[in-house]
């Protein structure tokens, strides 16, 4: 495995492996792996000939008042942990050698990005398809791997990849949860032993309002029920829980095949999403 | 040649080339093609294994009273014209065919798009690299080529690529002129035979302000002499002559190196523009 940090010496490489005839898989990530990522990083080394890893703390998708400084970083084992799973390249680029210059053109997402998280992070979307954007055009991957846990953001980058034509498929994957149900995330760190413990209910409260929409379908029931169970099991406060059309992100209509059941919950100071994704059949859809 | 219309069968093309190791020139055009466009093909045929020329009259980069419906179109002479300098495949999409879904991610041009053209057309270069970046990511090009006559285009395109990282090379080419000095463009069929008599006074303008310029370095003068020739030699108005840094499209200062003059002039109702890139020097700079 191989560690890279200049733009220069990665699209080498990429040109080397492009000439060789050989597909690129790119699993985009801020470092500080979990089971999720390197679950996405297996399925790539399956699907490709060579592996890309990026790890970067993307500044431009952090709010002001947002965790950007204290993100939690740790390269030497996320070294470790790639090349256990098979990554052949790690691209891990500082701030400068993203961001050298702005010459004043921006990206933004649009309807998609105005709700859900958008809503708490006003620019965190515009910043994540800026950095996508610039990680494709680098790595020209034949296919992106993306966590549906990020379910929000994987339907942002697979409007940007539709209507802009980017060459490459997104493959999304299945959340990986921790063995009482909480969905695997970086910011896990954050939580103290007694927040951790209530972090759980996240999950538990989505499937309760899943169970109830899918028998009497009645949305804000079964989003009640969900705070209901949030209000009883934490001592967190609720950013938002709700069920929307998936991946368009529109209100659910009779019509609606697939849906977003979504939830942002603070545990602590601790900001925790988490989202179930299913058809009317109660399965989950392919995203 | 081969005249596609669908992106599929054009991608198809390109995977195969790609597949060969064949190097992509792409041309951007919105037809009714003159020498400028052909001569941009030309090199293009001698730097590349592979042309492809877009014919594609892009409504995004049209304001609501401008020219879009009755942009001059004939394709049937386009693609003779194009088969003779050697294109391989002419790219003649319908809007519907680039523009099917919105799922409302915009990009935007910023400072550079804020002054010039971009002053009087707002939103211009918001649709002109919205489309350029869809080409880009369809043709996936190794090379692709821009008339220099679009200079402030041009200048926002080489932006766009340095920072969002496209994997691609931009060229540029000179202004093809008319005898009389006349730039070469597909808005120069709206002239009457007055208006053409008169039309070559922009460029006339132009290179009086730059001989000023040159000798006595006041821009202030140099530009007041272009307006005065403009105003003495035909009936038209002026939209703007404006001289600064290229490509970053600046205040000039004691320090800037190659300056671009540019003028856009309404001959009747004809908008025509037209500029000059040069270093103190005088030479032409490359751009």
């Amino acid at each position: 495995m191989k560690i890279v940090s200049t733009i220069a010496q990665l699209k080498s490489i990429i040109h080397q492996a492009k000439t060789e005839g050989k597909s690129i898989g790119l699993v985009p990530t801020m470092g500080y792996l979990h089971e999720g990522h390197l679950a996405l990083a297996t399925t790539a080394k399956k699907e490709n000939d060579l592996v890309v890893m990026s790890i970067f703390v993307n500044p431009t998708q952090f709010g002001p008042n947002e965790d950007f400084e204290s993100y939690p970083r740790d390269l030497e084992r996320d070294t470790q942990q790639a090349e256990s799973v098979g990554v052949d390249i790690i691209f891990a680029p500082s701030v400068q050698e993203m961001y050298p210059e702005d010459g004043g053109i921006s990206i933004s997402a649009g309807r998609q990005a105005k709700l859900l998280c958008g809503a708490t992070r006003p620019g965190h979307f515009d910043g994540v398809i800026q950095v996508v954007t610039k990680l494709f055009h680098i790595v020209e991957p034949t296919r992106a791997y993306f966590g549906q846990k990020d379910a929000q953001q994987v339907a942002i980058i697979q409007t940007l990849v539709r209507d802009f034509n980017f060459p490459l498929e997104i493959r999304t994957l299945p959340i990986v949860r921790e063995k009482d149900g909480l969905a695997k995330s970086s910011r896990n760190v954050y939580l103290t032993q007694q927040e951790r413990m209530e972090a759980p209910a996240i999950y538990e409260a989505l499937l309760v309002a899943q169970e109830e929409f899918l028998e009497k379908g009645d949305r804000a029931v079964a989003i009640g029920l969900a705070r209901k169970h949030i209000a009883n099991h934490t001592s967190g406060e609720i950013d938002y829980i709700e069920l929307l059309s998936y991946p368009d992100l529109k209100v659910v209509t009779n019509d609606t095949k697939n849906f977003l059941l979504a939830a942002a919950v603070y545990i602590g100071k601790t900001r925790l999403i988490d989202n179930i994704i299913f058809s009317l059949e109660g399965e989950t859809a392919n995203v």
